[in-house]
């Protein structure tokens, strides 16, 4: 939980929310929700949702309300925070390596289903002595390199020693593979996705005939994400798909050519700021770097006309261009921020608005669990 | 308060700290706080250290013990933990607009000697009826457009009839002007600083002359910053000098060429991370966008020999150069944000250590103070 208090109360209009705010606009969110997860069920698919966006166990409970099997995330803290919140089945879907984070896993491995990821053997011995020691058991995923260049085995063989490695411990049990291809996401054109996974798909069937040619189960092939899950959906391969960001959207997200046979999602995210000064050729926000993630590009104006030039750490300079409304001091805009999941974890609150009111707020209460 | 657990315990190893984490050097914090608190004082100048970029009440209150006449921060929620934490004199550095942060400031007013900016008429209505109703008194400073091209009001008329604004409120006591120019910061040769500063200053005097000759007294010009301190000291006009960056440093602040005549400032801010997969050619490290801001540039391996080559929400891809050492996964490994404050406010704890082992935990107690 946070110490910090929310910008708002449930019942204020969203013009009177504090600032910088992070809003959400429910009928949006629950129309991403409906969209995704439904096409999702229309294709027999299992959806893991991804907590990694928003950090939010309030997300999560209705995720799972509508569909979702469970939820993962991609720090241990995180895993923590969901399942104190109400989670019964997360995955953390990324390695983690060291003793005590291994404790702690396993320590959260009595008290709800919890999987992790691997790529080595010290990460495998410790997840051995963790859940030996606690006395739990923890389902495994292997993660293999099918294009993202970063986390993960190159080699079928490598994946067959983890394997063993995994069999050998009582408190482990190996579900299958975590194939994630994070760069197809983000490639515009829908026709370079469905190849980049497609292409994925086709090395993580190489490692699953692999484990299953050594004995081994290999039950669920893990990945995807909102860019390309249609591309994992209909693969025929993919059993569990991660998306998450589906449910906020970003600027980011936006840049892409939509895949045609998906359903339309909205902007349910952005963020609210105060003008709190006007100058000829430009007004000032309250709201800068610590406010707005710029990794993938500056949040964008959603008053026409108007564009960002530049932040610094609690400024906004935006500029007036052809047919921009005047702004005054003290008015109230909204920004669509470039990538969604570092916005939010800036956030504490998430203002949960429809038609104009504040219908709840909800903590951000994964928000920094970086261990 | 944080809600989040810290990464050590006091007496832990350095090696032994959990990650990502935000480790302070604290020899070298203690010579940044010497080196420029003493050459300010030799000057016979006044310092009160910018909160915003530490975010940490105990830095402020080493700070004010190390000669600061005490603290400024960004936003009204800084103010509140920097005067909860036991700061007595907290300026709020930036212009603030809406009826509630008045009234929230008007209250702190009365534990604390507050101080706030003002560039526009809105705001001293809205000051001058929270003070009213509260029955405190503010100190205001006028902000000027010294150069900045941000916030600040751009004509002596316009200070003029806000300064008469003020003086016809009983609760509000214009102290001067703010009169900062933060790209000057950031000019790598000090002689373009030096030139920059010394706009800035005629500039300010310009201001202030208007106002003494239109019978408002102007006592305090205040400014600066870590990079260009020393050119505000020397002006013969700024009074009180804002650095703040200085204790920790950043890869942007090496950036620049140094003020030769300035004492040297160390880099005690630094980010712990462990090595979470060894693959050929390339490693990976598990802190990302969630743990370094990259505004100013990635994060820089302390490491000999190795590159950061990219940084995803929760991880850095880093890959090693001639003459690096080989790493192994569970390695810790350190590295130089790019940009220190708003790297600090993804983090709940500074991890203050000397000769190798961990001497306090400190919370980050303002961090996420957005409004």
């Amino acid at each position: 939980m946070t110490a910090i208090p929310p910008p708002a109360r449930v019942g204020d209009a969203v013009a009177d929310v504090d600032t910088p705010a992070l809003l959400l606009d429910l009928d949006v969110f629950d129309a991403n929700v409906a969209g995704l997860h439904g096409e999702v069920a229309r294709h027999g698919g299992r959806l893991r949702a991804h907590g990694k966006a928003h950090k939010c166990s309030e997300i999560g409970r209705r995720q799972v309300a509508a569909g979702a099997v469970g939820l993962c995330c991609q720090k241990v803290g995180e895993a923590e925070v969901f399942v104190a919140g109400g989670l019964r089945d997360v995955l953390v879907s990324n390695v983690v390596v060291g003793a005590s984070k291994a404790r702690r896993l396993a320590a959260l491995a009595g008290r709800a289903r919890v999987g992790v990821c691997v790529d080595s053997a010290l990460q495998v011995a410790q997840l051995a002595d963790a859940t030996a020691e606690a006395g739990t058991r923890l389902d495994v995923l292997i993660e293999i390199d099918v294009g993202q260049r970063r986390c993960g085995v190159a080699e079928p063989q490598e994946a067959i020693a983890l394997a063993d490695a995994i069999a050998a411990a009582p408190g482990l049990a190996l579900r299958g593979l975590q194939a994630y291809h994070g760069r197809a996401q983000h490639l515009r054109d829908p026709a370079e996705r469905a190849s980049a996974v497609a292409a994925a798909a086709a090395r993580a069937r190489v490692f699953r005939d692999a484990l299953v040619a050594a004995g081994h189960r290999c039950d669920e092939i893990c990945g995807a994400g909102t860019g390309s899950y249609r591309n994992e959906l209909t693969s025929g391969l993919y059993t569990e798909l991660q998306a998450g960001s589906y449910v906020l959207m970003d600027a980011d997200y936006f840049a892409n050519q939509p895949d045609p046979a998906a359903p339309p999602l909205g902007q349910a995210l952005s963020v609210l700021c105060t003008v709190i000064t006007v100058r000829p050729g430009h007004a000032v926000l309250d709201g800068g770097l610590k406010t707005f993630a710029v990794d993938s590009g500056k949040p964008q104006m959603m008053l026409p006309g108007w564009t960002v030039l530049g932040l610094s750490d609690e400024h906004t300079v935006i500029a007036p261009g052809e047919g921009a409304a005047p702004l005054a001091v003290g008015d109230k805009v909204r920004l669509a921020p470039g990538h969604c999941d570092p916005t939010v974890n800036l956030h504490d609150w998430f203002v949960a608005h429809r038609a104009g009111r504040v219908e709840g707020l909800w903590p951000i209460d994964a928000r920094g669990a970086l261990f």
